[in-house]
């Protein structure tokens, strides 16, 4: 057996023909892609420019994703489909018309801070979290307006959960696990989690080791056991993957996304002094070949053909249909 | 009668609801508007941002262009869409990759150059003209890629020539006249007129008051006379309008539009010390709604009801269907 759709619902690779040959041969047939931590919206461009010559030059493995349908379009030509996403709102730089400008250009997710407090919402780093700011409020009804989802795998609790109050369309955890599994301040509590499902929202469940219990030594069963248990809480249909898959990226990218231009002193993030690089993968998810693994450990838990299905992709295939498109087509 | 389509291929009006509403009352269906002459990438940025809350705020009487599809959507809905044009290179800035992003955000016409010599190509004011450059040809090649139009109006005649040469896909003066009716440096010879005709491009017939012969005075019979004899030269296939409305703009315009960014001593272009400003309009084309006067003084002149239709929009709709897709969707 083997999923009827795979969906990664996020990635930030050093993107080569070897990565989109393995996502071609793994079937993955979308994957959220991350083009910005801490770009400012010129910077993104020259992000958006590179994945316009990818999908030039290697047009026999992927295709650009602005809705549901490409990804349809890719599993049936065997290729996978992209779609944008930024995990700081520094594209946006301090202009809410950007909004719109980036979904044109293809964005589709948002992240409303990185581990900092940002213009529009608190990281989950920072000491106090006043919640969503002025901003912050009018970007998310900006991002609802256009199609582009709310994104708040690193921000800080409170902030998550105004978002999720404050926005009028489901938003996203593209990437953490849960606290209750593995205590981590990038992982989320049983509150948050409630109040997302109730929401419409998703969560997908990272294999970044600094996020997985026992780090890089965590099993399928245990990982596939947290999955089953967040099914408990959130129901089945709110859950999907969001790997963060950062594959073949040296120790220097890992560096930036932790300090980008924001600090002059070494910021370490998850990892430590002694730790500061990229974490091994786990040995049963190494990279987009390796689904099918998770898709045997989901079986091997319990869970019905049927559910692993929605976890694998259909879960997010649907949430996609529901979330690209403009609010009010006829207001736009 | 009136005619079956109306679409004009140049305006640079000072946007209002005023100009929406009479490009709905004259039932005008889609116009190339003219979003940039000497702004950067970033400032073409706001102008893209601007549109896109007037197609927000004035969902009712306009709507965004991207293929001939719009055109047709915007007719049936009593509605005008409107196609972005640049009237120079400066928006790609130094990068050819902006071409398919400026594709991306809807832009489906550059000229290669205004009046000056540009990277790509020399200007009708420029002394010697040594044709298309090297990028230039680099850009016009990735133009024909993605669908974006070669527009030469306001480029001098060997470069003209040798664009039409190179372009693998058929190019436009979107707004002049033939110099053999009214002598101008921005109007063009039938040499250039007749290697336009011979590659498929058209030209869309000004109504400038300085590209017309006796000025604002010029009658509706001289310039349709002046339409009948390059039917004549080009076949009735290879025209249509491009009227370069200027409407609602002051002085301090097209003073920028001469002068922009390049030169400290001002530069009065096809104006004069003593007429530095817009001339007036025609009695008979002040704004959006005398499009039937044209119709009507083009069937005076002699043209059957179907060659009117051509020359007043279904040219250009034909024009538009062949050249704003990519050249080929699988090398995309």
């Amino acid at each position: 057996m083997k999923p009827h759709i795979i969906i990664d619902n996020l990635q930030y690779n050093n993107w080569s023909p070897k990565i989109f040959e393995q996502l071609v041969k793994g079937q993955v047939s979308a994957v959220h892609a991350t083009i910005a931590y801490h770009e400012d919206f010129q910077e993104t461009i020259l992000n958006i420019i590179q994945w316009n010559r990818f999908f030039q030059t290697h047009h026999d493995k992927i295709l650009r994703g602005s809705s549901h349908h490409d990804v349809i379009k890719a599993q049936k030509s065997k290729k996978c489909a992209i779609f944008f996403g930024f995990q700081n709102p520094s594209p946006i730089e301090d202009h809410i018309g950007l909004v719109e400008v980036w979904h044109q250009l293809g964005v589709r997710f948002m992240q409303l801070s990185y581990n900092n407090q940002s213009l529009l919402a608190t990281g989950c780093y920072e000491q106090n979290d006043p919640g969503i700011t002025r901003m912050g409020k009018e970007v998310i009804r900006e991002m609802n307006r256009v199609g582009m989802v709310v994104d708040m795998s690193h921000s800080a609790e409170k902030s998550t959960l105004h978002a999720i109050e404050i926005s009028s369309r489901p938003i996203v955890i593209s990437h953490a696990n849960p606290a209750q599994w593995h205590e981590a301040r990038r992982n989320k509590s049983n509150t948050v989690l409630k109040a997302l499902a109730e929401s419409n929202g998703m969560i997908g469940f990272s294999l970044y080791p600094h996020h997985l219990k026992n780090q890089s030594q965590c099993s399928l069963e245990s990982f596939c056991s947290m999955i089953a248990q967040t099914a408990e809480i959130m129901g089945v249909h709110s859950i999907g993957l969001g790997s963060d898959l950062c594959q073949d990226q040296p120790n220097s990218v890992v560096e930036w996304m932790r300090n980008g231009t924001w600090t002059r002193t070494l910021d370490f993030g998850e990892g430590s002094p002694d730790n500061p690089g990229f974490p091994d993968m786990p040995s049963w998810f190494q990279d987009n070949r390796d689904f099918l693994n998770i898709h045997k450990g989901l079986r091997d838990v319990g869970f019905s053909e049927q559910d692993v299905n929605l976890i694998m992709g259909e879960n997010w295939l649907r949430f996609y249909e529901q979330s690209f498109s403009p609010q009010n087509q006829n207001n736009l």
